[in-house]
């Protein structure tokens, strides 16, 4: 398994003036791309053939079959991997060259759980919307949600190292100064995986859609590392892949916590130099350096 | 107009652990709120009554009818103050403390812009979607496309003072480091409105819905400034509200760069210290301190 993703077409050279006090000189910059991704699926499941079209997000070039994957299962529109006949880079009535649209073939006899409305963890059918019934929406959803929580040991020392284990291995960020990345850890600190995206609910897909095509499934032994701020989009795709531990570089939202402690998830937020704050810790155990 | 909101509910405390090294403390953190605003319309046209849940979006509370007016302004579906009877906080069905939704009751005899999807500016009917596509659809939406720019100095002083003016009058930020901040200037650098929320969208959204309310579109003599990054979506919400400058703190991505070119709107990037780049600049020029 590539831990990054060499080939990478994330950034783009623009000419730029800056202004640095008094004076004004010319240079080529290098920025982000962000394009817009169709995601599709198709669905043979006898006289119900179904062809949809679940979602367009903006998102920066590459990985998009992990992209699309993981959507479709952070969304809870599939599963498992099994539900997955085969991931199209391209409509296939367009050249392959129109590379902003992926569909997923789902496997034959497979139903995709489409009832709800694309906003699936924000909404429910009961009076009006909060974030109690938005929690609530995604337990019924998340194939991980009964699992029995290992304990699991995080030491400080671990802890602190990571942020610049994922800045290092940011390819995208390095150049452009404009991507998030979300970095998948094992509990001794080995970085496993890592997605960027102008998007950090793009670069979480990526990562959590590689890691169900890898097998690896539920990560309830693994850390995240978020390279920015906590939202409640975030820990729900954290959730939905039974992720153990989320560490957030920036500060977490109040809901981020809450459902992190709804679904006992040990969560971190200001993870900087040798300090942390932990929002919720569970059978995940983050202990202090000696 | 007040300036910034007071009286928002925009943080939360939260029971935190700190880990400082080898000690861990207890104490109280202030995060910033997220919480699901339903935004619907109701539109009463003859016979063609139409009642319509928009979107569901996480949010800040607090200008939540901003917020609402803003969004169906940028996303095209009104084009004026005068589409609007009445915004209504809480739906009619439920209790006023259900807060999280917002009715968008729309003038008698007005048909809103409906046919496209809400995911209005990311694809068109043409076979796939990419940037340049999904610039081509805001121009066919934004009432202020064909404006007239005016020329407009802003001098790299009052550029250069932007950001400290805009942090000082962050409250929400200040209290959680959690919130993104858009704020509306006078060439001359006076904060004119300012708006906080966990998502930029959102808090570019309640501020051009105020602008809106307030009579002050286009906003084709002032400055936007952005805490953060700026990707398409806030830059085409800016194009949509006839924004002449927009500077961001942050980096720009490469599709937020092509849409300012295409729209003619100045597009400054990295805004720190006495440092700026330039990444398009129109009728609306930037001096260097002399």
């Amino acid at each position: 398994m590539e831990i990054s993703s060499p080939g990478l077409v994330s950034v783009k050279e623009f000419s730029v003036k800056r202004i640095d006090g008094p004076s004004v000189s010319e240079f080529s910059d290098t920025l982000s791309v962000e394009e817009p991704l169709e995601i599709k699926i198709t669905c043979d499941a006898g006289m119900d053939s179904i062809r949809k079209n679940i979602s367009v997000t903006m998102r920066t070039p590459g990985n998009d079959r992990d992209l699309a994957t993981g959507f479709l299962f952070t969304e809870g529109i599939i599963s498992s991997k099994d539900h997955i006949k085969e991931v199209l880079h391209a409509d296939a009535a367009c050249s392959a060259e129109n590379a902003n649209s992926v569909t997923v073939a789902l496997a034959g006899g497979f139903t995709p759980r489409l009832m709800q409305s694309d906003r699936n963890f924000y909404t429910t059918s009961s009076c009006g919307v909060c974030g109690k019934s938005s929690i609530q929406s995604i337990r019924t959803v998340s194939p991980f949600h009964q699992l029995e929580k290992r304990p699991l040991r995080l030491s400080a020392d671990v802890l602190f190292g990571l942020p610049g284990k994922l800045k290092a291995a940011q390819t995208g960020f390095a150049a452009s100064g404009g991507l998030h990345a979300s970095g998948l850890f094992s509990p001794e600190g080995e970085l496993l995986l890592i997605r960027e995206d102008v998007g950090r609910h793009n670069a979480l897909d990526k990562l959590i859609g590689r890691a169900l095509y890898e097998g690896l499934l539920p990560l309830n032994e693994h850390i995240l590392l978020l390279s920015g701020r906590a939202s409640f989009e975030l820990i729900q795709k954290a959730a939905m892949a039974g992720i153990a531990i989320v560490a957030a570089i920036g500060a977490p939202s109040s809901l981020a916590v809450e459902l992190a402690k709804e679904f006992d998830i040990t969560l971190l937020g200001f993870v900087k130099g040798n300090r942390a704050n932990i929002y919720h810790t569970g059978e995940q155990v983050v202990c202090p350096n000696e």
